[in-house]
């Protein structure tokens, strides 16, 4: 793995919610960074996610992001803020930042406190992991119904040198619509501008991680966070930099979205729709997501049911303008519906080997419109309510 | 059980999908009735809502209803609606009515043409039937993965007689948000006219049918009917007469959709979401909704566990318009949440009790405004997605 330069990272075992697995980790660049940040629209907006805008606002450089699991520190009221605060406190004494250049996250059972003794008697050996951890270790620490941890980079040359992408991210439930118990971290070695980067990362979690679904819930913790902190020595100036740098980023945020909906809980499907024909882009959202997020069509997904009645049906309610007449169904490649009809042949015979694969690609025209849309969405399965059932207990 | 005077049930055995079931039925009234009509608002409409739609227009009088399981008939083109016109006149002659005073209703997988040899052969039979089947035959015949049959009753004094409503419905999943894969049925022996009759029954399917939720998917077949052919020999002219039939009538619909949430596919909970101080009904309606459908709320009713934080999460996201310190969470009675902060002490004790029982109250405030809503929403279970994964299979 290529590691951007200039960027550390930590991990530690805090006991917040289970014994004996990685819940505290942080990142640290050696020069503070550029940074940008997307945040949940939710409007019960975890304290980490108050502190970070706020931090943000004024467009500092930034130190190190410091994150935990086991409790997300949402619906926490004034108390949350102040923990939140006092933790980034301790921690950047235990890292050697500033406090005011560091940045929170949490994830975990919403409306629990923190037991601040916990996070002080993890503060020593949180530290002394900036010696050893790997990037493994801190995407580990943000793990909690994630079955793997999730890592994506890449790298490119410009102007003679190198320059490095390293992402890492959680997220399996609560996915969707914008973000979700999602957390994404970026590490980049460029030297760029705040704003540029800011507008780079948004234009690209649009592309990405705000295109994919699990379960329809969009929870209060959401964030990506990208720092870059110039130590590659490479400027990103011209539009053709940019471009590039672009490029990879979102390649880096297509990987990790497509890992969160590979690991959805009790995931077995990942279903790529593709929405096409639309008047606007928003019409072919509209149906996208209700395709993605209908429950029907999931536990379809998951029985390798080609029961295509259901994704036609969730397009029909879904709100969008289109006429009825104008629908084209393609599961697969294979033409399923048009016209108001179904195609003839047997449709189950034909789909049946398609539906029996892990990644399966529905294609939905609806009409001769210039509004396009995709998404990756998961299956719904039996282990996804066991999951969710007793998260808590 | 009091059936409305000069109504007679049909239900027989045609082996649409299950050998064994009884799976068409009919109801006549030997009296031309007033008819009123609720239907799907899913682009795709099944052929016989498109056809019910088309003779409702006129306001004609109307003697029967004639209802499918097994197949849906919908997206089934136009060789569905030339298929669904013939099961109408083959019936019409089995059961003795006219041909264009038959209503058409169907249930089941969405995109199977009709076996109409199968139509055929089921007619003496059926036609026979109308001189032994009682109502439940009728319920029976348009369930599909209802694990009971769903019937409604009542009666009261007017004018020194009686008038009496029976309903009738099918539905446990593909529930909301305007009805879905619902059929409901109601026989009334009031003098009423059409306008008044459509007016009253749009009235209280809004209040009743429309305010369930079990997975958020709306079908393409949704239908509520209901026949009113004054045999009691009951006019309703009042405004009086006008409250207390219209009372009635949603009493028989709110049971039914009752009936619908506790039979929903898997379901072992009920909640009752009442959301109020909203600045408009539809704001409140967003957020029941929002919680209603949230995998994450009705994952953690299933699991009986006190998982507030989802509530909350789902009110926020639902995009309604409040302001996050505004709103007030009780569960059973028991404040949970104010103020942006959980109220003190162990919440898992209180609610614990409270979320064992199979029906539960939330009660969530967002201001000090006019609009209210409510909505029952099943839980989401291992055995739903079991239900729908292997449905067809």
């Amino acid at each position: 793995m290529k590691i951007p330069k200039g960027y550390q990272f930590a991990a530690t075992k805090a006991a917040f919610k289970y014994e004996g697995k990685l819940d505290l980790g942080a990142i640290v660049s050696s020069t503070p960074a550029v940074a940008a940040g997307v945040f949940t629209t939710n409007k019960f907006q975890a304290a980490p996610v108050l502190q970070c805008k706020d931090m943000l606002a004024d467009g500092r450089k930034i130190s190190g992001i410091l994150a935990n699991s086991g409790q997300a520190n949402a619906c926490t009221g004034d108390e949350g803020l102040t923990n939140c605060r006092e933790t980034l406190n301790l921690a950047a004494k235990a890292l050697g930042v500033p406090a005011d250049e560091l940045l929170p996250a949490s994830t975990g059972v919403i409306g629990a406190q923190f037991d601040m003794d916990k996070w002080e008697a993890a503060m020593p050996a949180l530290g002394e992991s900036l010696m050893t951890s790997t990037p493994e270790d801190t995407a580990q620490a943000i793990m909690t119904t994630d079955t793997v941890h999730k890592l994506a980079e890449t790298s490119f040359e410009l102007k003679g040198g190198e320059v490095r992408l390293l992402g890492m991210c959680k997220g399996a439930g609560m996915i969707s619509p914008n973000m979700a118990t999602m957390l994404s971290f970026i590490c980049c070695d460029a030297d760029i501008s705040t704003e540029a980067w800011q507008a780079m990362l948004i234009d690209c979690v649009n592309l990405s991680i705000n295109r994919v679904t699990v379960d329809g819930d969009m929870s209060t913790n959401d964030c990506v966070m990208a720092l870059a902190n110039g130590e590659s020595g490479i400027a990103i100036e011209s539009e053709d930099d940019y471009a590039l740098l672009r490029k990879h980023l979102l390649t880096v945020l297509e990987e990790l979205a497509y890992k969160i909906v590979m690991d959805a809980e009790g995931g077995t499907k990942v279903a790529f729709i593709e929405v096409s024909g639309a008047r606007s882009d928003e019409d072919a959202e509209l149906v996208a997501r209700a395709v993605g997020n209908s429950p029907l069509v999931k536990t379809a997904l998951f029985g390798s049911d080609p029961n295509w009645g259901r994704i036609i049906c969730a397009a029909g309610y879904s709100g969008a303008n289109f006429k009825a007449d104008d629908l084209v169904l393609e599961i697969g490649g294979i033409l399923v519906f048009r016209n108001g009809t179904p195609e003839p042949g047997n449709m189950d015979d034909l789909l049946n080997p398609i539906m029996a694969k892990r990644d399966i690609v529905i294609h939905i025209a609806i009409g001769e419109g210039p509004g396009s849309s995709k998404l990756l969405a998961s299956d719904l399965t039996r282990e996804y309510v066991s999951i969710n059932a007793d998260y808590r207990s």
